[in-house]
Formats: structure tokens, C-alpha cells, sequence
């Protein structure tokens, strides 16, 4: 095979680790100069390919690649941009592969989570119809840890750290002022359907006394008495309740409890912030001070307490799907295996996108208690792994130095117009 | 005089670094001797003083102490409980007193914020009226930063770290998303009437594309208009724009933004949250996706990430307590002098508790922006130093490792009941 250039995007929202897997990407592609010419990454994720307008990897310093690795965010942009069914528009498709073909792009990297993937193993059929020779490697990333097949997902474990951590300094806070203040503490977390950073909030808990004393997860239906209770029975026993919320819990009807109450003055609805609602019904109901806190994009954005698990694995995936690419492996997707518990040993494995494209992992029954309001011993058996070890970036003046690529653009080839 | 013991109570909101204090205060008790007995530690702040609940820390081994310095909240309870005027309630004051005789104490030492300077200032008032011999010294902690004299307050450094390098990160994450998602963030902080903690964001923007882009102090009244205009020109200029918001934001009226909108489905008013109300006002007015999020006790609690200026500090404010105790020295408090700002020096100097008793130091206006929208470069060099340097806690299975006490009880000797 001719050498060719590759192409890379990010998409979906952003982790503390995508960049690091961006970094593997760009690394890995320039020891096998044989094969892969340039990286051009799309500008703002897939809509870059789609416009023509590309970024050439090229133009930034090995020093400014490098430090991709420890620079949360989306160094090249992302966008929340899904493209049809192939019926519906396979104009797109065909879009695709001409800028492709005008580049010289001959790999498709596409670094996102199951709506990539899926897009990923469409652009892989597409190009094999139209006879244009295209390597397609999907590469896992999101923090909701929801695709199928891998034993986690890159950013995931970042922000389980983070949660983690958050709720547990948040319990000593509250601990410290139950006596006459604040007795009852929400924290609002991501995952609209999965609960699994719900549940890493729960590896703060080393003892039943300790933050969190309640899980809310997207999986189990709210049931306001029974949770009324639990608070009500924690700040007997341990004289404070910590809470972890997802922001997608609902009500046994369905409908998301973040919905549900709040209006502006004007009566319209409030969007988002599931935690205000859950503490305005511990006040009414329970007559307890609360406090609450939405973790929201500081979460998913907490380089600064990356786990080392999360950002080796996160490179890993992006130096794999490089090595996939060059060995011609199409419609595949780099993926983590778990080898071993105890040590915890995990290895790089490979699988077909359509296996990964459109589905949900959910937590698992048996990881929730019975009562529904915390993690069970299994389920901290798989978390616990994932959290390991720190990974600081370097400082500057007491913040974190990250890194801005230049971002030069590709010169416009086609430079015809394309409405996205 | 003979060897007496030493009261130790923390007091009113906790911080990411009042243990380090109280760690600094129990290990320079124990190289005095000869002229302290034990530290005795207020259960629950003074209410512990008040209700003869007093902690024995000797009861605690020196690495459980040593470990104080790098956990969060506050180890012995602390309460918000201000004690009236010496006029109003006499009896508190000589409770206090009859407490402090029984137990053999003759130092009397309490970090807290100006609240608790006026009470370490009256304590010391009463004592020497009943003619008991009692070393009063005040200890200053506050994450507000709003304490009179000190150049800074033990606390601050640490959550100024923690809301620069959040806004940082959320910044680079809002930077990738904004072509097809979120262009605005707002990101809400602590600090009711002084915008210290909001001006800290602002250290996040090395330049004026980077987040922050607006900050609205507690100290500047909200012009509604003149905001969404300055949102506006971020977003057109920048692509993004990320807010930071301080909870003590208020109206031209004076009235508390916060409490000025939202409603739950009966209409009750809702507490607490000027982040989603700001949020609402871009969606409605500008029309543009906003997240939001509000870091709470998050920020306040966060020693994973504590700045070391401030951890040294708060330990030296501890050490340099006792040694003024030892020596006699009554009614005062030590605080913190800036010797130089480049290289920043810093040292212990010594205030008189009634200078600092009840006063308030809000931001100078010409630390903020004539535009009333972010930080002067004069307020960015008094900020800086205060963030410098790291000081990560051990970690254990993934997560920092945060000590708790044994928190022993002293044997009561007066056994009288007191109504707090």
C-alpha cells in the first residue's frame, strides 16, 4: 500500500483523557512514516472532514503533541453532530470520501463513543461500496464507561477519580458541620442512563458511615418515600447523610426528575440540576439544612486528578488503533480486557465496530444493592482498578500549564461547499 | 506560671487546611511541655467548650496528628454558633470560664473567621474581669479571605487554586464543544459579600480569548443588560464564553440574585443556585446552550489540590499561636505579612484581636475592571503567589488518604448540664 495520510476526529463530549489518546494517535503515526503520511485531524470533530476544513498535525512541535497527554478538553474541537442512516443521506457519506479521497486520507480514526462507532462502521461500508480504499478504526472514549465489548471506556476511570475524591472530601466537610449546620449534602453527577459515575462516587464509602450513605442511579426508579427514609435513618445513625444524584434519575413513570419542578418567575420550566430538586425535597419533607453541588463539566474536564489506569489505558487506545490502521484491520475498534483482578493486569484488544456501534451498557443489577441506594462488593471489585494511581500535569505559577495547539489549517483542495 | 492545658476549637465554615493548623498547634504544644500540658480540642467548636465535651488529643498517636496537615473538613467538628454580646448573655462567657477551671486550662486558642476574633476578644475580656489567668489568642482561617490586618487568610490559597484550575479545565472543555454545543459556562463560587474567591477564577485567563470571560463580583451590582451584551461579544469574538459567579451576586436593589427567581411546582421560592439562574437569563435572552455548574463544598474541601503557600501557612498561623501563647501573649492573632512580591516572602507577623474583630475586607475596587467584569493586573499579583506550588496528600487504593481521629473524650469533672 501506498503511503497515505490519516485522518482523525474527535467527537461527542470531551473527557480529561481524549487528548492523551489524540497524543498516542499523532506518536504512533509518526514512527510508521513508511506507511502514514500526515495526521490531519478534523476541525470541530467530523464536521472538519465534511467542510474540508482539516488540521495539520504537522505543524505542532513534538513538545506540543507531547503534552496533548496531560491536556484535558478536545485539542482539535469535537462536536455533538450525528450523521444520518445511510438511506436518509448517503450525501454525506459520499462527502466524506471525496475530501478523503482529495487528501489522500486512506485511514479514518474516529475516536468517540457508540454513535461513532456506528458512524465509523457506516463511512467503513460506505467506502468499500464506492471501491475507495479506506481503513476505518473506531477508538473508545466516554466518560459515561457505556460501550459494549470493552471492560471500561478511556475517560471514564478520570473522572470515577474525580467524583470519587469530590464526594469523599466533600463527606469530611459536611461531617465536620453537621452538628449545627448542613446535615444533608447532593452531589450532582453525570451519566443520563448508565450510573456508573454514580457508582464511583460510592468507592469514597470505605464503612457504612461514611459519604456517600445514598446512590441515586438512572437504573433504579425514584421512589421519594423510601429515599426520605434512608436520609431521614443516616443522619440518625451517622449524624450527616452524603448523596450522589445522576443527572438522569427519574420518576417511576419515566420521566426524568430534573424535569420535574422547578419554574422561573414567568412559569417557565427550569432546565437541568436534578441536586436542587432532591435538596428542596429534603428540606420540605425532612426539615434538615442541606447543600448541594453540580459537578457538571468540571467533572469530565479534571485533568488535574486524572487516574494513571485511565490515562495509560487512554494513550493505549490511540498507539492500538494506529498499529490496527497500518496492519490494514478494518471496521475494528481497539478495545481494554481485563486480565487479571488481583493484580489488576489489563491488555489491548480488538473489536468489530458493529458489535460496539449503538448499544448501552448499563450498570449491571447485581452491582446495586438490593435496597437500590449503593454499590455492592462486585462492584467495587471493578471500579477500584480503574481509579489507580495519579497522574499530575506540570504547573505554571500554580495552575496547571496545558497545552494550545497552533491548529493550522490543511489548504482546500476541493474548496466547494458542503451544508452541514 | 505552672503547666496548664490548652483549648482548641475550629469555628464556623471548615477549609481544605484548617487541620493543617490544628496539626501545627498540637505538635508545637507537645515540644512545650513544660508549659502546656495536653490540647484539649472543642467537640463541635466552642459548643464542645460549652457543653464540657472536650476532645483528648493526646490520645491520638503523632502520625495521626501528622496526617491532620493533609486532611480536609474540620477534624473536630466545627459549628456555626456565634456568642452573643457580653451584655446579652453574661452566663455563656462565664460558663466558658467555669469549663476552662476545671479542666486546668490556661490557653485558649480559636481559629476561625472574624466572627470568632470578636469571641477570642471577649473571652479574653471576661477572664481578666473574673480574675482567671487565661492566654486568649485568635487563629485566622477563612476560604472568604475577607479578615482584616492578615494579608491573606490560611484557606483562601487552597480554594483559589481549586476554582482557577476548575475554571481552567472546564474553559479548554466549553473551547472544544462550542461549534455544535455549549458557548456558555457558568461556574458558581463561594464568597457571600467579598468577590476574593470569584477574583481567583479570574487567574485562570493568562489572555483575554481564554476563560474566564465575565466574572460578577458580590461587590459590583448586577446590570442584567450590560452583562448578556459583554456574554454576547465573548461568544461572537471567542466562539465561547465561560462565567464565573460569585453565590453573594446581587441586584442593583441589593437583593440577592439568588433568591430572586426560581419557584418549585407549588411555588415556593427556591434556595440557593445564582449559576442556573444566570444560565436561564443567557438561554432566554441570547439563546445560546449553556451549562452550568456549582462547586459548593467541592471547593472549599478540595486538599487533593491545595495550593502549598496556603498549606504552609495555615500551619504556620497554628505553630506560631502556641509559641505566642507560651510567651504569654494574650489577646492577639498571628497573621500573615507579605515581605515581598517578587520573589513573594511571606512571614508571621501579630494583630490585636480587637482590629480584626468583626471587620470585613472585601475586594479594593481597583482590583476589579472598570468595566466591573474581571480582574485588574494589580489583583492578579496579589493572587498569584497565594496559588504557588502543589502539596498532593498520600493516596490509597486510588483515593487520598484523610485521616479521622479518635476523637477521645476528656472525662467531664463538672457534669452540669448548659443549654446551648
Amino acid at each position: 500500500m501506498a503511503k497515505q495520510n490519516a485522518f482523525y476526529a474527535q467527537s461527542g463530549g470531551v473527557t480529561a483523557t481524549i487528548n492523551a489518546t489524540a497524543c498516542a494517535v499523532i506518536e504512533t503515526a509518526r514512527k510508521h512514516r513508511g506507511k502514514i503520511g500526515k495526521v490531519y485531524a478534523g476541525r470541530d470533530g467530523i464536521i472538519g472532514a465534511l467542510t474540508e476544513d482539516l488540521i495539520d498535525t504537522s505543524k505542532d512541535t513534538p513538545a506540543a503533541i507531547r503534552a496533548l497527554r496531560h491536556t484535558p478538553g478536545g485539542a482539535f474541537g469535537s462536536c455533538r453532530y450525528k450523521l444520518k442512516g445511510l438511506e436518509e443521506n448517503r450525501a454525506q457519506y459520499e462527502r466524506l470520501i471525496e475530501v478523503f479521497k482529495a487528501h489522500n486520507i486512506g485511514y479514518f480514526l474516529y475516536n468517540g463513543g457508540n454513535d461513532s462507532a456506528d458512524t465509523s462502521h457506516k463511512v467503513s461500508e460506505v467506502a468499500q461500496k464506492l471501491g475507495y480504499p479506506l481503513v476505518c478504526v473506531g477508538i473508545p472514549k466516554t466518560v459515561d464507561n457505556d460501550l459494549a465489548v470493552t471492560d471500561c471506556c478511556p475517560g471514564f476511570g478520570s473522572v470515577a477519580k474525580y467524583v470519587a475524591t469530590s464526594m469523599r472530601e466533600a463527606g469530611y466537610d459536611v461531617a465536620s458541620m453537621a452538628r449545627t449546620s448542613t446535615r444533608v449534602f447532593i452531589l450532582e453527577v453525570m451519566g443520563r442512563h448508565a450510573g456508573w459515575i454514580t457508582a464511583a462516587c460510592g468507592l469514597a464509602a470505605d464503612a457504612e458511615s461514611e459519604a456517600p450513605h445514598v446512590l441515586l442511579f438512572p437504573e433504579i426508579a425514584f421512589d421519594q418515600d423510601k429515599f426520605l427514609a434512608r436520609v431521614e435513618d443516616m443522619v440518625r445513625r451517622h449524624g450527616y447523610c452524603a448523596v450522589g444524584v445522576s443527572e438522569g434519575l427519574r420518576w417511576p413513570d419515566g420521566k426524568f426528575v430534573s424535569e420535574s419542578g422547578l419554574r422561573d418567575a414567568f412559569g417557565h420550566a427550569q432546565l437541568g440540576g436534578v441536586a436542587p430538586l432532591v435538596a428542596q425535597l429534603v428540606k420540605d419533607k425532612l426539615k434538615q439544612k442541606y447543600h448541594w453541588a453540580v459537578a457538571d463539566y468540571l467533572q469530565r474536564s479534571a485533568r488535574h486528578i486524572a487516574s494513571r489506569t485511565d490515562a495509560a489505558q487512554s494513550y493505549a487506545v490511540g498507539k492500538a488503533a494506529v498499529e490496527l490502521a497500518v496492519r490494514g484491520r478494518s471496521g475494528v475498534m481497539p478495545v481494554i480486557v481485563r486480565k487479571s483482578q488481583k493484580p489488576y493486569k489489563w491488555a489491548i484488544g480488538v473489536a468489530d465496530l458493529k458489535d460496539v456501534a449503538n448499544k448501552e451498557k448499563v450498570m449491571p443489577r447485581d452491582y446495586i444493592t438490593e435496597d437500590g441506594f449503593h454499590i455492592t462488593a462486585k462492584c467495587r471489585q471493578y471500579l477500584e482498578p480503574l481509579v489507580q494511581g495519579e497522574d499530575y500535569p506540570p504547573y505554571k505559577n500554580g495552575l496547571p500549564a496545558y497545552v494550545k495547539l497552533r491548529n493550522a489549517a490543511v489548504p482546500k483542495k476541493l474548496n466547494t461547499p458542503f451544508k452541514i
